[in-house]
């Protein structure tokens, strides 16, 4: 559209690429607490559901900072308990950041105009270098994140068996509706590449819709995959070959449950994900260098 | 699938009939408020924008109260300030309820499974009567909502141009995305319909795209049509006979600057917006009664 390319543009992409190498594996943990699934120990010690909340995401934030790169903070999870919990879910933000996490705040958003501008300054206030965006109402719904300094991810191929009804359907000239998103997205991405080579705008795309991602990835090539589907959702590392870039990286692959919420083996539950943490990012690393 | 409906379960589209009814017409007031073009007289009298933002919306829901049934709250404006701007969302949406108006937060969310139930819980926790979502993830990112007794806007057909990227591509079979995202939904539409007829699970749909409206129609019968797109967006009430179901109703249009900010006249300018909102819904009722 005749816009000069923003390249050579330092920001998400390449804070990403930096944790991601200091880590030494692509993998995210997923933060999506759920009172009934925090350990007793927290919620015992806490006064109430939203105090227990922030107590359990600090400490999945310290037990996982030493191994991951990254975190992915579930925003409904915070979202429900009001003005109160989105004020957790900045400071869980912040003390990611402080220890030098990424900090993708998983929320979909996707408006245009003024309310898109507006996400992206909450998405500010929150300290999320990242967030998921819906490209449904057109690449207008992310532009002005990128333009905020925040990185995207949006929404191309999701995890979830039901996604198939809308984003596998096929088009007139083949292709799927996931592939025309993602053409549709492409030459915002190409504008947006950060120093790195990558651009700061990605592309969720699910691990058990691996077989979906060699043509996902031709159209975005300087594209960070979020790869959610790691674990209970069915997704496998061995599908992670096929998502990979020309450089046999470009994907971040993130578990929630398996992470955050592992069999009790220490006695103390952090150390218990701290190793979680440690097994995730070692099987992701080795079959990214397979 | 084998679900027995939900029919016949009173809920958010009874309690829209009845204010539709009662105001006599199906208009809706979009308030998505900017401190930039708040009146002076607002900003000058509270001591920061989040202050500006809460006094702003209350001033337009009392003047609103009394001519229209709905109020369309841009949760992105409110967000932007964080935990104390999700408090106030919370506030104006009581008062706007108190008031006897429906309350429609847009926030446009959509995610799955548990993340999904949660944003019912904060809609639930805003004081929604009902939420603008996403369908791209598929059908269980809406079917939540309507669990926890709150009504659905799927975003189907959006109002402005850059959306015809994704949502007027055409598919093999001839349907538009926009179609496929209908015929999507209309399954759960028809297992939750109210006492009166309607729709729990009703749709976006642009007025500038009215050209598309009978084929979406036809899909959602029972469904209430959100048309945004009203005033500077370019959508006239011209179009919206195309829009209407066989009962000659079915929609309820939105205008946010048009009525939220009119041109100075009375010198009171809660007068003012209490004026356009009262043109506003003569415009809408005159248009629907064609």
């Amino acid at each position: 559209v005749g816009t000069p390319p923003v390249s050579a543009h330092a920001g998400f992409a390449d804070r990403l690429v930096r944790a991601i190498t200091r880590a030494g594996s692509p993998a995210c943990a997923g933060i999506d607490p759920v009172l009934e699934r925090i350990p007793a120990a927290v919620r015992d010690g806490c006064p109430g559901p939203v105090q227990a909340i922030e107590a359990f995401s600090l400490g999945v934030i310290d037990a996982v900072a030493p191994t991951l790169p990254a975190v992915k903070l579930q925003s409904a999870c915070y979202e429900r308990y009001g003005g109160a919990g989105v004020d957790v879910l900045a400071r869980v933000s912040a003390r990611a950041r402080d220890l030098g996490l990424v900090v993708i705040v998983d929320g979909k958003r996707g408006d245009i105009d003024v309310s898109a501008a507006h996400y992206a300054a909450a998405a500010d206030a929150i300290g999320a270098d990242a967030v998921t965006a819906s490209a449904y109402l057109g690449t207008s719904s992310l532009a002005p994140f990128l333009d905020a300094g925040i990185g995207v991810f949006a929404l191309v191929r999701t995890s979830n068996p039901e996604g198939d009804a809308v984003q596998s359907a096929r088009l007139a000239d083949g292709r799927s509706v996931a592939e025309l998103v993602a053409d549709a997205i492409a030459p915002l991405a190409g504008r947006y590449v950060g120093a790195c080579g990558y651009s700061h705008l990605g592309a969720v795309v699910g691990l058990t819709k691996a077989g979906d991602a060699r043509r996902l990835r031709e159209r975005l090539p300087t594209s960070y995959f979020l790869v959610p589907g790691y674990g209970p959702q069915g997704g496998s590392t061995s599908d992670l070959p096929a998502m990979l870039d020309a450089r046999g990286a470009g994907v971040l692959v993130a578990a929630s449950r398996a992470v955050t919420c592992p069999p009790p083996g220490t006695g103390d539950w952090r150390a218990d994900v701290a190793r979680a943490a440690e097994r995730f990012a070692r099987d992701v690393a080795s079959a990214v260098a397979k």
